[in-house]
């Protein structure tokens, strides 16, 4: 059993929980640093760890592409490679093989797709996805799915989902069929599809629970349709979900999505909103979101978020971040992505707490009004 | 006495001391990391210290033009600005003027010169650049200076020499009507100009040593003469400069020049080439300089520099470094930028410990024939 429940709110669905990889446990619910290409961008592997960071994502389709595969096995997988010696997740590079490479073809094999760095022809399939993932060497991995555009028509999704279902049992029969490459366990998780329609995710859901995964992801969600929908899912799955295995929402998200996707049973996010929003300058406080661009810092000696007590906010104030981002050093992008993510750990570590304290929807709304009520 | 010679090389003009200032001693030879626009490109002050760096450099021009001395004063200065603790020196902004603005006018008041940002008349006189380290609150100032190209005449050198000094004497008178506008103490050192020419240089020298500065440069070398020319210059000042004063070489330079200079009696350095190399994935080795971005270190995983025992060879191969500069990583270059600043960290403080040991020249030919024989 790699997944132990702790406690849960007797008001909604939350939940806070113990995921266990040869990396360390993992406190759950979670959120993960997203670092593409083996590095979450600017940020050092022993930094992560003192924003408390416990699990990091790293991206499949683009380790696969560069340093390939090769390079990774020599190296001794991603955790030596990049210094990270903590759980580590790595998703199925579907999701970039659809939004990156053109000239995609799906056929029941596999996607077959021209690099987007090269041009040259490439393909993964569910087994060779699982192969890459033990190369890697992640910690949990994610099997090979389609990702259907939100414009998808009903049959369309109906067809995909159907085709994610056969590739899901093709990874999860390799993935019994091959061992890990390095001494630690690896686990593979499930992905749900199915789109908006509840009887397609209900299909989903049932097929692959009865694979028997490690873990199951919510995936397509987030990707353009109303977060009331999202959050309809959300509840569904988890009357469909076995409720002592850990639940994944893919790429979400903004933190009043986290703290309503936690409240419906959600366990573990990904998402690249502290690095991306921290390259331009945004960040975040309990206070809201804020750029800090903004002329209006200029002589605001105050820290980010007063009182927050990480490192960003003990050492610099608005007005240095705001001169560095204003002259261009790097070092302003770092301090921006270092305090997102110290906000994000903080977020699902607070809400953890609340829900073992039994306080949790009265904090999350409280903090949700101060959020929104914030600077940005 | 701010500064105490603690040994002195029986063989060569090398020695080693202790400068005091506000906030801290330092030990020299020293080397001093350039943080420009107060920030050493991508690295926190806790990292410098980590580097074991003991003072770091910050350019009075570009601070003047952004964020501006009025922002600089608001913050208390720029030690608490940008979070450096340590002892802090600026340069005058005169090398930046005639470098990086147009339409620049030396006149006997000081000289007159367009914002490289927008485009704004300036003017710098020798009492308004005391002024404005005031505000920055360095533990070193340096005086305006002209420095002029190594292609001016005889003539023109002996002309802007005697500016040069007149200007540093106004400085000096300055720099005594004024008082600090922090809690600690601030030095001004003199610089010496007069190019290659000995008379001129020994001429300014004289000058300078009767207005009895806290140290003295030498400025104006490493400007595309020949290194013998600035060795024997170097070779002049010992002769000329007091015993019991720091001496501190602007600008330079490779390991090799900064250890002919400590031989000839220098004791201070900085220069850009730790971070500007490092930001182009160069970085220096006990065995040399090598180029990271090269595809021949992609599967080598090996540290940069194996035993050297920082922070980046104990954690990180040259695959790795490698593979983040391939992908565009920010973090490749803060890893390039770190190695560089504690390698010549480290190369001033074996300087001053074969120096205390005696065995300065012997680990100097040795540590040069290994470097230059290496992988670059
Ligand atoms: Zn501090
Ligand atoms: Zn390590």
């Amino acid at each position: 059993m790699n997944f132990r429940l702790q406690s849960t709110d007797p008001r909604s669905a939350a939940r806070t929980g113990i995921l266990s990889t040869g990396h360390g446990d993992i406190p759950t619910p979670v959120f993960m640093p997203v670092g593409t290409r083996a590095s979450v961008k600017s940020v050092e592997p022993h930094e992560l760890l003192e924003q408390e960071a416990h699990i990091i994502l790293t991206n499949t389709y683009h380790l696969y592409l560069k340093p390939g595969n090769h390079i990774i096995r020599k190296a001794g997988g991603v955790h030596p490679f990049m210094d990270w010696h903590g759980p580590l997740l790595t998703d199925s590079g579907g999701y970039q093989v659809y939004s990156l490479s053109e000239l995609r073809r799906i056929s029941e094999e596999g996607v077959t797709f021209k690099s987007h760095l090269d041009g040259s022809m490439l393909q993964f399939t569910p087994e060779n996805v699982v192969d890459t993932q033990r190369i890697i060497g992640s910690d949990i991995m994610m099997p090979l799915d389609e990702c259907p555009s939100s414009k998808a028509d009903r049959e369309y999704i109906r067809k995909s989902g159907e085709l994610t279902i056969r590739w899901a049992e093709r990874a999860r029969r390799h993935f019994s069929a091959t061992a890990p490459l390095y001494h630690h366990p690896q686990m593979l998780f499930g992905i749900t599809q199915g789109g908006t329609h509840s009887d397609l995710r209900a299909l989903s859901a049932k097929a692959l629970v009865d694979l028997d995964f490690d873990g199951y992801a919510t995936g397509g969600m987030a990707v353009g349709e109303p977060a009331e929908e999202m959050y309809r899912i959300l509840e569904l799955s988890h009357t469909l979900l076995p409720e002592h295995k850990p639940r994944y929402l893919m790429g979400v998200g903004t933190p009043e999505n986290i703290l309503n996707a936690i409240e419906r049973g959600i366990d573990m996010f990904d998402c690249v909103i502290p690095t991306r929003e921290g390259r331009n300058g945004r960040v975040y406080t309990r206070k809201g979101k804020m750029n800090l661009r903004s002329a209006k810092y200029a002589e605001d000696f105050s820290p980010v978020d007063e009182g927050f007590g990480n490192h960003v906010c003990k050492h610099y104030s608005r007005a240095y971040i705001r001169h560095l981002l204003n002259v261009g050093e790097i070092l302003g992008l770092k301090l921006c992505t270092l305090q997102n993510i110290s906000f994000f750990m903080w977020l699902t570590r607070t809400a953890r707490q609340r829900i073992e304290e039994g306080s949790f929807l009265e904090w999350k709304a409280g903090f949700l009004e101060e959020f929104n009520r914030g600077e940005a």
